[in-house]
């Protein structure tokens, strides 16, 4: 799987120099402006140069090794190209053309003669219907349409630490936009189209090997192997969330004629996933939102939640969000009541805390420190709103706090998102632009501990909750 | 109740010089940066000039009439400035000072002499613990602590056309920085506070006859009399939406510590509502992100939705979510799937219809006129992709044929938040945020028809349901 990641060599099959070509701006982007650094041949009907890549007439002409295949043609050519491929003796092929098993029976045949040619050769393929891979570690990309100026936003860094397994080309770009405005960065996003080889459950036993892989997000349009789902996410240590559309009848036909998957039951789909320790999440934007939370804080390892803030609205406000989302406000004694109010500064010391409106840097340090260390508190939920650039440095603190004492905190700011935003971006803080982002993100921590105290055996989930055993994951759906 | 929004003269009692003096912020604001043109004293120990407004030792002093009092002291003083606002002939007064009703037994003594003295001498009282009133058509405001920056932005242009009752600072204050990033503006904004008298059932009777305001939005902690709340809502034509906190016991009980009112039953509050006919909110980001829904788009008046997209993902993302809500996907008739064929670049022209990647200007034009003109289509769901500057220009036109044709769409354009808002900004149309919103807003339009069916008897519900008169509104819950 590795070589489609960090292939040496690539043929773009399709590339050519007409107007609106798309094989032109995969070639272009791996040899203009990305730092991968391998050898790309144009495959043409004139076996014509395009944008400094080789042209050849036919796979079989490329003098050199070929370690992958990169195949965007009309589709009633693709068979025949994998079989050139073949005889080329490439291994690897990702199949980015559409009009195969979503588009009738005639794709289906086509389809047919691509799996018949593929299995004589053992050849993995990705796609049809797909845009590939991007790494951004070493900075190779076969998507078509990523922009110049953005290619260096998405990939210019050393990348991140999420890996992304997406079947629709719209949901990539997406993924992509959000990172120009957050602290998550992709490690790798795979887009995997029509599955006809490659599905999500042979990318999720990759991830889980790949050291630069933390987490990993999906976005599902169908499971093909539900069997093969469940037991390779099962074994995952790391995080797996996934977006799955179809929950409605008219949602599922929709998805189908988008890359022809069978339509999942979604009830089945959420019991496999509830097998499989994988989250569910409800938004697009949750893929991207989320991650940070994992990323950027220790794992939420009980459900108890001490809430502070300025405004006593969002007191309320987060308290409704907890309880509903079946996490808990924690009950702070007289002793942790004390010391709070012994800082000085505060309004109301029980759960939510009520901060004065101009809190002192010190005094949001103590109260950190006496909040992240009793016995009584899982997990922060910070609403300070952002009215002095102290605040943002409390907010910097605050992150390393977490991570010494081991429990997170996910802090919302309740400003305008424009200064969320900037604000995570240059202080490099996991900052969620709603509460109900906010609590999403503890309560994902918090069902991903269960998850993996389920994989572990129950004697690792009671072991987990001190004071909350009684309740069991069921209840976090 | 006008004299609050338009007072001709002002008293602020408690502005000094002292250092962080909030009375000296309102000043400030009302006699510097703000166009309103009233007359401002300022009341203090020392008689002393705050800002460039007349200062005077008591309320008595003052030589000129006072139509407007705005008290910030400490609590425990109030009751005597009322007494002597009472003597000098002042019959409104807004208490900003905390300390009353919701700071225990010696805070509930000060409000019950305040609530004496106002109803011997027929003084209207907005407060205690508030930010008072905020009209953008004159620029008058009693706000502290808003920046002069900012008090442009909010307040330079007009006004708009929604206003906002609001039981916390905290939240007016998130409110007016939405307005920086979108095409909502306030027409009014009032902060109520602890409601010793005027109430949110007194204001939303302003507000129906206020010409300036097309939809009423509120944050709540606690109704104060059930009874009134739901026979004045019952009367508004104008759309009244509603978030209230306190939908658990936890979020009840911390609510009740910041306002200090009696908490309500979740249960009843959501059946008041339904009897009053007003539309209750899912989080605080809806107050400003809804109200566009009705100011810039005529009413959606039955379930029928065509979705349209150049993502085949969000066709999946899209149907799903308008049947959770309770919306339909439009079944569209092979008369209209061949005239949206015969536009020649369409994918799939059955509902949701997916666009080919590189739709042109005529065809956008076309296909809008195809969908509004359909009498099996009640409201578009439109999700194009940013992609080039004429999408943005085709979205303008639709917004006119939106008007033209008498039925609505809630656009939602999957690219990075920050091209949403700019654009939004830039060409003025009414752009969502995420598919999420956009669902929502059809939703609560749909709602607000049903409501006005409902005020207007059974009759007029039957008539607005053309084929979907089987289900009423208590499935839009």
């Amino acid at each position: 799987m590795d070589t489609f990641f960090n292939p040496r060599s690539v043929a773009v099959i399709g590339a050519s120099n007409s107007p609106f070509n798309l094989g032109a701006t995969i070639c272009r982007c791996m040899n203009e402006y990305s730092k991968w650094d391998g050898t790309v041949y144009a495959v043409n009907r004139k076996g014509e140069d395009v944008f400094g890549c080789k042209g050849c007439r036919a796979v079989t002409d490329i003098e050199g090794d070929v370690d992958l295949a990169v195949i965007i043609t009309p589709a009633g050519v693709v068979p025949d190209f994998v079989e050139q491929c073949a005889a080329k003796g490439i291994r690897r092929i990702i199949i980015e053309s559409s009009g195969f098993s979503e588009g009738g029976e005639e794709g289906r045949a086509l389809q047919r003669r691509i799996d018949e040619t593929a299995r004589e050769h053992g050849i993995r393929v990705m796609g049809p219907n797909c845009l590939g891979v991007l790494n951004a570690a070493n900075g190779f990309s076969c998507f078509y349409g990523v922009q110049p100026d953005n290619h260096h936003e998405f990939l210019g860094s050393e990348g991140g630490s999420v890996s992304f397994i997406i079947q629709s080309g719209g949901i990539v770009v997406i993924v992509l936009e959000s990172f120009l405005m957050d602290v998550v960065k992709a490690s790798k996003i795979v887009s995997i189209g029509n599955k006809s080889d490659i599905d999500e459950a042979d990318m999720l036993e990759y991830f889980e090997q790949d050291d630069s892989t933390q987490v990993v997000a999906m976005y599902l349009e169908n499971i093909k192997h539900g069997r093969k789902f469940i037991e390779t996410a099962r074994k995952m240590k790391k995080p797996v969330l996934v977006f799955k559309v179809g929950r409605t009848s008219e949602g599922a036909r929709a998805a189908m004629s988008h890359t022809a998957g069978m339509a999942n039951n979604d009830a089945v789909f959420d019991m496999a996933c509830r097998q499989a320790g994988v989250i569910r999440v409800n938004a697009i934007s949750e893929l991207h939102s989320l991650p940070k939370m994992f990323t950027h804080m220790p794992p939420l390892k009980g459900r108890r939640i001490a809430v502070f803030t300025n405004s006593g609205a969002f007191g309320g406000i987060t308290a409704d969000l907890l309880v509903q989302s079946g996490l808990e406000m924690a009950r702070l004694s007289k002793d942790t009541q004390e010391k709070l109010s012994r800082t000085g500064q505060i309004f109301n010391a029980s759960n939510p805390i009520d901060l004065g409106p101009a809190i002192s840097m010190q005094t949001f340090l103590e109260i950190f420190d006496i909040l992240l260390s009793s016995d009584e508190v899982d997990g922060l939920l910070p609403v300070p709103s952002l009215w002095h650039p102290m605040v943002i440095e409390a907010i910097v603190e605050l992150v390393k706090k977490c991570h010494h004492y081991g429990k997170p905190a996910a802090i919302y700011t309740p400003n305008a998102v424009h200064k969320t935003v900037n604000y995570r971006s240059k202080y490099q803080v996991p900052l969620f632009e709603s509460p109900e982002e906010a609590v999403r993100a503890l309560k994902v921590s918090y069902q991903n501990t269960l998850n993996l105290a389920m994989k572990q055996g129950l004697d690792g989930l009671h072991a987990l909750l001190p004071g909350g055993g009684e309740k069991t994951c069921a209840g976090m759906g």
